[in-house]
């Protein structure tokens, strides 16, 4: 999915957010632990009940993986379903890989090729040649760890240089050697309040990839404010306060309303924060 | 596997040599190509073949997650044909994960209880939160990333700030308030050379996992004379040079040859660098 089309779909659905399938097998409704796939049944039910709401899923690899080969066959059930009904979603492996050269590029085999997810997570800390095997890929779409949404986020991410640099800094600013504002996004969390503005002064343009609302606390209103470009600029996850928030039969109903109740803020927080002068999309 | 019992398998076999399992179906003897599982044929045989020479294993996830539902079937295997033949081996997962704390979990219990392997690789760019749900099970080993091997650990790691103290001396340093020498080591890359002194400052007694070696290009004999202990304190990996030394359908013979010979050089190793005054064990 390029930039433009992202962008289309953002402005024709009024809402930039992204739902979180952190599908855990013991958080999910106990009428489908008799199901053939609990994992694959409960994500078909999330998505076609918050589709009209949202612009990307963000599967979390980790609670597929967890599970082993069995995992990976949800995980690979829900990628095909995605793609077959919803084609204009974006999907978003949330895998925080990352590794030297030759590893990246197999990395990148897995979710480019194998998978065919639009965009993967990626962590920083093994510098360039861990990042660009993955941006050779055309149309899809590298996210880049720069400032994360938890309390660990403050241990290394903060460390500034004799300049002032921090980390986060010198990774935003580096890594746009390496890729472009239609190739690449940044994690910021939502918990990070005023420091989008800081953000945006290094990344003008790119999109962020911001988790952290609902069950981690932060303010949409706050990441809005601080992060919104003219092009809206953002993809905000929700998972847990989405997807657990009933554990009844009826919990894709209860998500399909969280859902849309999140997108219509977004849809308010674009016409406030990313309308400009002349803008005809409102 | 405890550190007492990985200090004495180095000491009675005299190697400390870790053989990488980035086994990748493009590079695998062709004659293996007709066999069920090749993948797990060729891990087979390089293990009966090396495991004498050698005192860990270490499957790179990568090489085994681009395949998919099937790549990790043959992972599944492999773990448990060491486990069940080679109990005295450590089990690397080189996973380089890392994520939000419940994220975390997930892929501790991934690694830790379905896969049950010993230790697993762990990039700290996200800091505590990341890190301490895998120091939680007894027994197991974090091996969180310091200085990696490729040429990218210059972009980050190397980033000083207004005291000198560099991104990996951090790293080093705050991780050791979450774990301690009996449950977390450092991957330190062998093209490192005399960087392992400021290693060893900062953290003189815990084990390093090295790479690099072999294909990268790093030397054995600096890694030893910068980084050693009287524990020995390294696990020196090699994957490429062993592994694809020869790709007739002898190619295993020729694994058992280059894993004998990097054995008997540490066994050199060990005894110039390691022996203590009093030393019994030479």
């Amino acid at each position: 999915m390029t930039r433009q089309e992202l962008i289309e779909q953002i402005f024709t659905k009024r809402t930039f957010l992204c739902v979180g399938l952190d599908t855990d097998i013991k958080k999910i409704p106990k009428h489908l632990l008799d199901c053939d796939d609990p994992i694959f049944q409960f994500n078909k039910a999330i998505i076609d009940a918050t589709a009209d709401y949202c612009v990307a899923y963000k599967p979390n690899i980790a609670f597929y993986e967890c599970d082993g080969v069995k995992g990976w066959i949800s995980l690979e059930k829900t990628i095909s379903y995605l793609k077959k009904y919803y084609p204009n979603h974006l999907i978003i492996a949330d895998a925080k890989r990352g590794d030297i050269g030759n590893t990246s590029a197999m990395y990148a085999r897995c979710f480019f090729e194998e998978m065919d997810v639009d965009a993967l997570t990626v962590a920083p800390y093994m510098g360039e040649d861990s990042v660009t095997p993955f941006l050779s890929y055309e149309g899809k779409w590298v996210i880049l760890l720069a400032l994360t949404s938890n309390k660990g986020s403050h241990d290394f991410q903060l460390i500034a240089d004799t300049e002032g640099k921090r980390l986060f800094e010198h990774v935003l600013e580096k890594s746009q050697a390496w890729g472009n504002a239609d190739n690449m996004m940044y994690v910021v969390g939502a918990t990070q309040g005023r420091m989008f503005e800081d953000i945006r002064k290094v990344a003008p343009d790119h999109f962020l990839l911001v988790p952290g609302i609902g069950a981690q606390g932060g303010s949409l209103e706050e990441v809005c404010r601080y992060g919104m470009t003219p092009d809206c600029g953002l993809i905000v996850n929700s998972s847990r306060a989405i997807i657990y928030a009933n554990s009844e039969p009826d919990f894709y109903v209860t998500a399909g309303e969280n859902a849309c109740q999140v997108a219509e803020e977004m849809g308010k927080m674009l016409k406030t924060y990313s309308k400009t002068k002349d803008d005809l999309r409102f």
